[in-house]
């Protein structure tokens, strides 16, 4: 949990105190459960159950490297002894439509008087045999991905705030750039640097208690919705932006623009898997990095100058040697600070960003 | 108007058989009623009216050099002796939002049973007043930019359909893409080509009758829209996708790439107005025709090799000559086709796609 909060939180930490029970069944595992890992990673104390009939007995941490110790369930009864008040629904799936399986957890969470937390597209408090559940039982249905009401248009107006804006940007989806953002947020404030985490996707809202989830906007208000995010702190020294999907994904590169051209970033982190071979979900090669460095770079500057600063690498599933020569053959070729934020730490970057800093 | 109609329409022809009146008031030019001006010019004999009280009993072909004998007057009452059936929001300002000054004449339309045609954000069919009075007296009210609701993520497909994709794309936004889309169809049924404009904001679909306004979609589903509009229009031979925004324009250009991405085109017809210097709304300089070539095809790219086809010119305001010298320079800097398709036809690009063709 972030130790210090912005007072113009749009939304309200759905999660203080509660005792939540993350739903992630038959998709428990690090590429897919990606809301389950990033609550378990950043909220710990405030989940009490899994639920994945796949993974029962077993500990979180053999399947994801964290969580040690949170019980996995087949069911809704199971962990009522547990007294949960939440279920956070922990996937985020491509198009953010509920798997159809799914649909007896929510009714057993509703008929035991459970909240349902969402960051799915499909609006839970819409669905009309949920939402009557809701009103029977008086639990609350929070889906996080709603958008505030009063957007407009993106003017570019956030590169005249005094904050350093970093955004971080990746080499696809789904690489680490949430807890690239989160860490260079905790990171700096050990420093004693003013910053706030500004999230930008469902899991982030989850983990921060406040943000806006950019890619369920209307398209005209993509980059209008990202300076809003930045004029409402324009008090801090760092704005940490989590970055969402890659400039060179079919399916996300829309959002990618306008959140780089709404933030108007001073710098930029770039975030990468070097396991990954091909964009997700498609069969195009990923592009090399100097090549990415180039684009973003190129297309960030009509609206503002903007270089990246440095290379995040996520390097799991490779052992620590390993790790250390990707990141040494990284920032040969890129002439780059390069770690890896959760074997290494984010030194490098704040070393970086701070001689920037106001 | 279009002679040709795809079976796969999205949207009726909301202006067939209609008597139409052109709501413009006080932005009556060339610049900021850019939606009246296209319903002009590709639907003139549909339009009975135009409604601005700044240019009563002028000619519109004096302001905007199309539309003559058209009467402008500055009242629904003045009009009603012509039995018009629909008031058509002539305008697409920034944002989206109904001029407040505007509502008597939506009010006075309800009354006297004309239907409206909005392609605003702003949603006439939900405001508690016009809905209650298009119910009392029974009138349609067509709010053209509500997207479809079965819409998807992007995944790449539309590079597997046959049709050749042309995208027209900007040096900024209301250049001139719209138009060039229009006269590139046009130009290729003349000579015999199965073609089909397709429509992507408001004013494109009131012209054609089909599309999706992408600028309105749930910002994951931007190149899933794009991607939809081109597997529905596979069977064609051209498909002449009318572009929105541009890849430097800090408000749209999460639009514009995400639809370069669902598109998938094979070639794009770049759009510029040469007496224009800064990115409009911004205090932005335009890049150089070259720098813009190099990003779009360099954004394009990761997903399906792109290359820019030819330069399309809106030289409006300027003599004959002087656009002819201007497209002799760009065709000089850019070693590519130029014209202006208003004044000197499409032919270049016409002979430049059709050996692609199918």
């Amino acid at each position: 949990m972030p130790e210090e909060k912005d007072g113009n939180n749009l939304f309200v930490n759905p999660m203080a105190k509660r005792r939540i029970i993350v739903l992630a069944d038959g998709r428990f595992d690090i590429f897919n459960a990606k809301t389950a890992v990033g609550v378990i990673r950043y909220c710990r104390e405030e989940v009490i159950a899994l639920i994945d009939r796949y993974h029962v007995g077993k500990d979180p941490s053999e399947i994801i490297g964290i969580g040690k110790g949170i019980p996995i369930a087949d069911s809704i009864e199971e962990i009522l002894p547990l007294q949960p008040t939440d279920l956070l629904i922990g996937i985020a799936p491509p198009g953010g439509v509920l798997p159809p399986e799914w649909r007896k957890y929510l009714v057993d969470a509703l008929k035991n008087r459970i909240n349902i937390i969402s960051g799915l597209h499909y609006h839970i408090g819409e669905d009309p045999e949920f939402s009557q559940l809701a009103r029977d039982y008086r639990v609350k249905i929070l889906d996080i991905r709603k958008s505030p009401e009063d957007l407009g248009i993106g003017t570019g107006k956030a590169k005249e705030t005094k904050a350093v804006r970093i955004l971080t940007v990746g080499s696809d989806c789904n690489v680490g750039k949430m807890v690239t953002s989160l860490e260079i947020t905790r990171a700096a404030k050990r420093r004693g640097v003013s910053a706030c985490f500004v999230a930008t996707g469902q899991t982030g809202i989850m983990i921060e208690g406040a943000g806006i989830a950019v890619d369920h906007v209307l398209s005209d208000f993509i980059s209008g919705a990202a300076e809003k995010l930045m004029l409402e702190r324009a008090h801090y020294q760092l704005l940490s932006v989590e970055g969402q999907g890659s400039l060179v994904h079919p399916a996300y590169s829309g959002v990618t623009l306008g959140l780089l051209h709404g933030i108007v970033p001073q710098g930029l982190i770039l975030c990468h898997q070097p396991t990954r071979k091909m964009v997700r979900h498609t069969n195009f090669p990923l592009l090399p990095l100097p090549r990415l460095i180039e684009l973003y770079e190129g297309i960030a500057h009509p609206v503002h100058p903007c270089k990246v600063l440095g290379i995040s690498l996520n390097c799991f599933g490779m052992s620590d040697q390993e790790a250390r020569e990707e990141i040494q053959n990284t920032e040969k070729e890129t002439k780059l600070p390069a770690t890896d934020p959760l074997k290494f730490g984010v030194d490098k970057f704040i070393d970086t960003i701070r001689p920037l800093l106001p």
